[in-house]
């Protein structure tokens, strides 16, 4: 199990997947792509996990697509374009995926975390980073403009600071990251045991809640204002109707823990 | 009056309006919130009013809604189904009041501003906040999340830095605020009159001109950008045309103040 | 040729058009957003250019629209009205050209950017600014709010502090305006410099990959999602099909520098 492209290792309700390709520098190979997605599907389905940890083996967290992969497809006879056009279907599927799962996911990020490795961090829904991990869109430096990354990043951070680094391929480091609302956190100590902290305050909540809110942070996000507000009201009505709700406002009121077994 | 709900004090061309149920903490109940939607439309007529600060007695800003409220619907027929969307329609309603209103609404948030106590400093034009201000999205402690707050929180600031809030129910304080974009001014030192100060500011510029251009902001805001410089073209047109404008503009060139009387 | 409104001087790649109408602080008046037009489609059907830098002449960036043209136009019969929308019909559309020009434009702004001046700036896909710049939308001053200017500016930063520089008139500084997202850097040393360095970065890229990666910017900007994805996994895919690009992957699989001729 430790060949596996990506690892999972659970800790209580909080899923760890780790990325497992060190000597490839976890690129997102078609492989990786299929393992990613799949360890995502596994999670979705289990009700024990509440968080979920994404990391990387090695010494960065991702660098992106397989170039020797992507230059293979080369060879077809219509120059690589269909393979082309699968592979970032199937990229997207995987971005898709996290935003669609029922858990929050949280990037752990160190090294480096570019292209489609950048995109992930952006992707997921929070991200704690080490103190000196770099972060870059650098595509452009080889002549393959990030495009489907800038996606993700247009939709985190201002839109000067995305155009720069798309055009100059120039890093920024975690405290920059953070700055500019890439990420959420920047750890100076153990990355894995912050990150891990920020899961387990996660994992505390009532995960129904957590779910429910989670699907309508997206959903919303693409609506008018006024979409949104029906929406997000009727939401609202749902997550009241569950029982356990009403047991942590119950609990709230009588300042006491709520009972949620 | 000093029992009403929402207090109003007029000085000159501002109007503040007074969140008054401190033993509650100010809470969006029914009557809150309608007094509060009464409180905006009676403003809104008030031709003589520039702009509004709406500010909470007692200890805290506002606290969310009213639980006891909320749970007490649950005795319903349905479990409380119906009551619940009413509320939440009311309460949107109120917060499309305070966007559509045609006076600038600046918030005057002190000790505690959560769950839609936060929304209300999302969905103010202005903000201004004491120093040691708390502001949370934390309904997801008590198993509700704050799905109708993150409609307006997720217009302000940066993805990530919403989403970590929705979910981990952490505070962030008012310096905090303002550097992702919730609040627009810290007082260290006397929050009403530096929040008066702004609003004298503002008071003093041409009152029907501020009036095209809030409500251009909001409407060109869920436009795509061809619509918008259509739209907007349109409004500057119509600016142009008023006969203040061009007194203001007369005055500029002739380096004099304008005469707006 | 130095009479010219808009001067354009290129060094290799990089083509710098300065507003060239100091005594009149750069202003947008009808003549110079015809000769700025014009010097960006000259521009842009010039291949040999890949980066375009925007600065002023002069001891200010650019001071916004032309207001004795501007009121110049109330004797019409029309009190001006129609002169009025076909001015911000043809200042919006410099403002589209400058998005939609094959290569990245940067302001580089120096001692004040104001309402449509302030406009540009937020326009230019980067922007450098000196130390001590001061940018504002202060139309509301004179009793003419910067709608159109707000389109852009709230596309580029956040809401409450687009709407305080709006209402309030106030100028914030180089440093703030790197802050809040308006530009990518200050400059404490040698402004054009400063801004040639970031621009022959870019140069040094490939250029068709770089227009690509520009167009699809803007175009994914005001998709949804899945939208953008399908878009841009199709325009990865064109890129990837560039011989250029081909050439630069298979250099740094190489581990050598691409032969982009």
């Amino acid at each position: 199990m430790n060949d596996a492209l990506v690892l999972r290792a659970d800790d209580g309700p909080i899923a760890r997947l780790t990325l497992n390709n060190p000597s490839k520098l976890n690129a997102l190979s078609d492989a990786m792509l299929a393992a990613l997605h799949a360890a995502l599907d596994q999670v979705a389905g289990d009700e024990t996990i509440r968080v979920v940890i994404l990391n990387g083996a090695g010494k960065v967290f991702c660098a992106g697509h397989d170039l020797k992969e992507m230059q293979a497809a080369r060879k077809a006879e219509d120059g690589g374009r269909a393979a082309w056009l699968d592979l970032f279907e199937r990229c997207s599927a995987v971005m898709a995926r996290i935003q669609s799962l029922p858990q929050p996911v949280i990037a752990q990020a160190h090294g480096i975390a570019t292209a489609a490795g950048c995109q992930l961090v952006a992707t997921c829904d929070l991200a704690v980073a080490e103190e000196g991990t770099k972060f870059g869109v650098n595509g452009v430096n080889i002549g393959l403009f990030c495009s489907t990354p800038m996606v993700a990043l247009s939709r985190n951070i201002h839109r000067k600071q995305v155009f720069e680094m798309l055009t100059t391929g120039e890093f920024i480091d975690a405290e920059r990251a953070q700055e500019v609302g890439l990420i959420n956190r920047v750890s100076t100590g153990d990355l894995a045991k912050d990150t891990m902290a920020l899961a387990k305050t996660i994992a505390g909540k009532l995960g129904s809640a957590v779910r429910i809110g989670k699907q309508a942070f997206y959903e919303q996000a693409q609506m008018s204002v006024a979409e949104a507000y029906a929406y997000t009201g009727e939401v609202m009505a749902v997550n009241m109707a569950l029982e356990d709700t009403d047991e942590g406002i119950k609990a709230f009121l009588e300042k006491r823990k709520p009972d949620w077994s």
